[in-house]
């Protein structure tokens, strides 16, 4: 066992003892069918001081960004978020932390209409277990229905929260990508729109290869993408030397943007998704029989990096 | 802020956007009624090495406390338990430890027939938190429906584990009571009836005298406690000094019995549930209309203890 995804794997040979889970562990969400006409969606994510968020982040950031990755889980389903639980383990009860901590937080729950139903602290090394509860709208969008000559989009723009990972502090560049980090924006008016259209989606959190990997895996189909549409931010170009630019778009990387595939049949209604969200929406590949295969300016090119996995990567 | 109260406090003045929650942050569960015909209960608690376990528990041993007790928290609010989720932190990715983890974790999952349907895992300081989802049977029983008159009851035995928290280790005290510290038994059977006749219910977490306060507070009672009633396990009185009976029996301590109040009319059911379970349920006390008054040997007796919080006590 050397990785979450061996430890995923041992856990699913555990015996399920009940009829009304529809997809147990592995996919950004599980799915529980409470009543006869709607299922539930159900997520759950660590974040610690070192692997999710700096010392430079600020109480807020760390309450934004915190429940922001969590929300984008319940996005990447086509699901509406409802209900958090906090599990919090805190070094000290500091008022004026915790304050600021929920004031990061409550702009996502008033944006986004979610309720803290429970929670727990504990005194310990600073930690933030957030799980968040969402109810389907059309279907639920999983990693595994990807079908053979799908197109596949990404929302936004790839790269930048990595990016901003790998610049030094205090530098223009980092000044400029620190956004796309530490406040990621959760795409859930986009992913419930996509629940009426999409066959699979993921959001992308361990790197877009190894996101597009767990959808092809899921899927059991292949798939084509070209580097050069995998859409950046504005200046993108200017900060990222060619040599780190694979990194930043394909490896480890937290931009929590939408990865998804769709039939050729709705590309009209995925560009009136992204005009009436006013976001990119593009197109950047299409779901093959088998095989991952990377073109760069339609020529064959060799991935080297690997994706985000806590106890592989540094 | 100060205390764990203050924290629930602060959160509980936050917005609620949804219906469906019966009962919000507060309680030992909240409340989800997710089907007309069906409320679901939520529970999540953190484990660290320190206040939850220490390095003397085996890994099995720590995967067995940490579900124990929050089955304990479903147990408590009469209800069945059915999800889990599981979000660990790791120093490192070990199969053996994990194994042997969920070696401890799978005899309760068998035994109450829980499906773990997710989870996360992350690089860091242990820490293990677990979500726990139940399901009503009959009542749903809360800390806030006791009746002026009500019998007072605890299951099983008060002391143990606290007897074992302040025994030095490698002593014959801590090797006796390390197995009320360690193996707590969550009370799910006898929880499920209780929920045809308790008026309230908590489980005994954080000290008796603690919990019932808890009860107080939400029902707007008060009560008589008979700290002579109070049972203890065979060789309480052999080891626990005259001087340290108060902090084993009301102060912090884990012991996960129920601690639960119900009408004199139910006295024959309690004891046949006492029967029926092959375990001891004993009345300790009654419901008054308020103030906290404490007995022993009849005569008045004033408590020095306080109850178990994270950010009081060491």
């Amino acid at each position: 066992m050397n990785s979450e995804q061996d430890l995923i794997n041992y856990l699913k040979r555990f015996k399920t003892y009940d009829k009304k889970i529809i997809t147990g562990i592995g996919d950004d969400c599980s799915i529980i069918k409470f009543s006869s006409n709607k299922k539930y969606v159900f997520t759950t994510d660590t974040s610690l001081l070192g692997p999710h968020f700096s010392k430079d982040y600020s109480p807020e950031e760390i309450g934004y960004k915190t429940l922001a990755t969590n929300i984008s889980d319940i996005a990447s389903m086509g699901c509406t978020p409802l209900y958090a639980m906090y599990a919090l383990t805190l070094p000290k009860m500091s008022e004026a932390w915790i304050q600021k901590f929920f004031k990061g937080t409550k702009r996502l729950l008033d944006k986004y209409k979610i309720s803290i139903i429970g929670g727990d602290t504990t005194k310990g090394p600073l930690s933030v277990t957030i799980q968040l509860i969402g109810v389907q709208n059309k279907k639920i969008l999983t990693r595994g229905g990807a079908k053979l000559g799908d197109d596949i989009y990404v929302t936004g723009t790839i790269g930048g929260a990595r990016a901003a990972l790998i610049s030094k502090k205090q530098t223009e560049a980092y000044k400029y990508f620190r956004k796309y980090l530490v406040r990621p924006q959760p795409r859930v008016q986009i992913g419930l729109e996509l629940s009426r259209f999409a066959n699979s989606c993921i959001d992308v959190s361990d790197g877009l290869a190894k996101d597009l990997k767990n959808i092809s895996i899921a899927s059991k189909k292949g798939f084509e993408i070209h580097i050069d549409l995998i859409p950046t931010c504005p200046k993108f170009n200017n900060f990222v030397s060619d040599k780190k630019k694979e990194e930043c778009l394909l490896g480890g990387g937290e931009d929590y943007e939408l990865c998804f595939t769709a039939n050729k049949k709705y590309t009209n209604n995925i560009n009136n998704i992204s005009k009436l969200s006013k976001t990119k929406i593009t197109k950047i590949g299409t779901i093959t029989h088998s095989k991952y295969k990377f073109y760069e300016n339609k020529k064959l090119y060799t991935v080297k990096t690997r994706g985000y996995d806590h106890f592989q990567c540094k």
